[in-house]
């Protein structure tokens, strides 16, 4: 398992394809694999860990990304005959290695940064084996091995009542997360807003976020850890994801819903393979249409809404996917086939 | 031949590692040898040519240099078992890959852009053939193949007369390459000074340079061709080499001294290696040191001061230097022991 060494695996906040890679690489050990984590020194994992940086670049400054980067990645490399497949968590650069070993190299594609990555992606396309983290996120060049849904850890959320009185905003602080169009929802559909999460362009917060916040109608609460996260997810009537970009996925959606929050997003990007209409909340269009939402998820059945996230978002979900596929690729045997032969034998 | 793609190759303008690659490509060619080029697309060569950046990302807005980067080192690894030998003038990326073959690596070490790299150099130090630019420039960490100077196309220079009745100043417009220092030693000297290259910091240049520029006692005649380089270059009395750092070699320096124009330079980094003191130049501390050289440099002999230069830092010597130790590594007979072998024969 070949992770980002941006953060820490798992991330201590913010980190989503460090926080796959360990629900996987956990997953995948409890499941009795044997499983190598590559990542940061201080990463920890119930498999082994082999590192090369000694901590993530976004975290410490003395590690020179390009440097731990080209080391970590040809660490990986450099073993591969003892490994049956390699899953790359971690971008375009280790496809470059991936000719030069008969390896099979799972690479999970979290999301193109620039249509200038893209080439790397065409030209390894015959060796590669891609997985989509959403239909929606599938590039029309590539050909894919699998579409497969991030998971989440399930028992790290609590069922919430949805009874603070709120709409929940969490995320970045940022024109592509739609801050500003969460708060003008919440004020015409009259409902409190809760703005969770870091600043990432402060003239944007400055500008359009902080002159709502008046600790009543608008209260912004900054970036919050695991257990706050889950109260604040869990008392929140719905979750206002109204963001400006074709998502390719969206972890604090999945994790809103197993919360059993409904979700208002508006119907692009992944939104529609995560949110199920009159379910699990509502794909809309505009600012009018989102209004009219808020008021429908009075009628979303909380426990549904979770029953349904936990089948389709959790972790046991997202493994058994990895699992079938690296089996196929790695030319073994499937597990549901080695559960018939026992059985037949 | 794995050349850098900052740049085409040979370069239009700046670009001394895309220069050194093309000498040394060139130079083997002529050799009866054959070379494979790995450069961008408008690169120019008389072996066979490789390509998968259309052009230098320095040149061309559109590169995106970390992709063409991945791209341009993978190609040639993945048809290392083409080759009997990898030339590698790229920097530290490409030794990532070099225990993914059986193909000697050599990989010459044009100096060490900070010290941050030094640990994948380190990392490779087992199974890397490196080669110094000088001696000067070894880092104590590691271990060496050879020391090979560069070479440069004799022929492109003209041999001088020094009449021009000026010193010359010629490189980047910035603190490191010592401009205001050389305005100060043509000042006391007495003699006109003529500042050529191009503007990389602004502020100094604005500040320290463009005040004395008068047109007269000195001139700034920015970037220059080969042609206008190789005039300015003969007919200065010396070039001032005043570098505020230590240089793991100097291009210019050997052009200069190709010519036959003696060289004075602050006596750090690689310049011991490169000028004889009395013969092509003097080796000075401070600027007194300086003027006083520069009065000194009346009495050199501007036939010997090339013919040592041309000796020492042709093109000849370079192709000698690397064609043995290719041979070396390669595992094959060195082309002495070849010739020895057919004269027995």
């Amino acid at each position: 398992m070949l992770a980002s060494i941006a953060h820490r695996v798992p991330p201590r906040g913010y980190g989503p394809w460090e926080q796959v890679a360990s629900t996987l690489a956990e997953g995948l050990v409890a499941r009795g694999h044997d499983v190598t984590l590559f990542a940061t020194a201080d990463s920890t994992t119930s498999g082994r860990l082999h590192a090369e940086a000694p901590a993530g670049y976004e975290e410490d400054p003395t590690v020179d990304a390009k440097v731990a980067e080209a080391l970590h990645i040809a660490a990986v490399f450099e073993r591969a005959d003892r490994f049956d497949v390699i899953s790359n968590q971690f971008d375009f650069l280790p496809l470059v290695f991936s000719r030069l070993t008969s390896t099979p190299v799972v690479t999970t594609i979290h999301g193109f940064s620039s249509e200038r990555i893209v080439p790397v992606y065409r030209a390894y396309d015959d060796v590669a084996h891609y997985v989509a983290i959403s239909d929606a996120d599938r590039h029309p060049d590539l050909t894919y091995a699998a579409t497969i849904h991030h998971g989440i850890d399930v028992d790290a959320f609590t069922p919430g009542a949805g009874d603070g009185g709120y709409l929940l905003f969490l995320g970045r602080i940022h024109p592509d997360k739609g801050t500003a169009t969460a708060i003008e929802v919440a004020r015409r559909a009259g409902l409190p807003l809760v703005v969770a999460g870091v600043v990432h362009d402060a003239a944007y917060h400055r500008r359009e976020v902080l002159p709502h916040v008046d600790g009543d109608r608008v209260r912004y609460v900054g970036p919050v850890g695991p257990a706050e996260r889950d109260r604040l997810l869990g008392g929140a009537r719905a979750l206002l994801h109204l963001v400006d970009f074709d998502e390719p996925f969206g972890l604090s959606v999945a994790e809103a819903l197993v919360t059993g929050t409904p979700v208002v997003a508006y119907a692009r990007g992944s939104m529609a393979e995560l949110v199920r209409p009159g379910v699990s909340g509502f794909l809309v269009a505009d600012v009018p249409g989102a209004v009219e939402a808020v008021a429908a998820t009075a009628g979303v059945d909380r426990a549904a809404c979770r029953a349904d996230a936990v089948a389709r978002f959790g972790a046991d979900r997202m493994v058994d996917d990895y699992e079938r596929l690296f089996a196929r690729v790695a030319g073994a045997p499937s597990p549901a086939s080695i559960a018939s032969r026992s059985r037949t034998a």
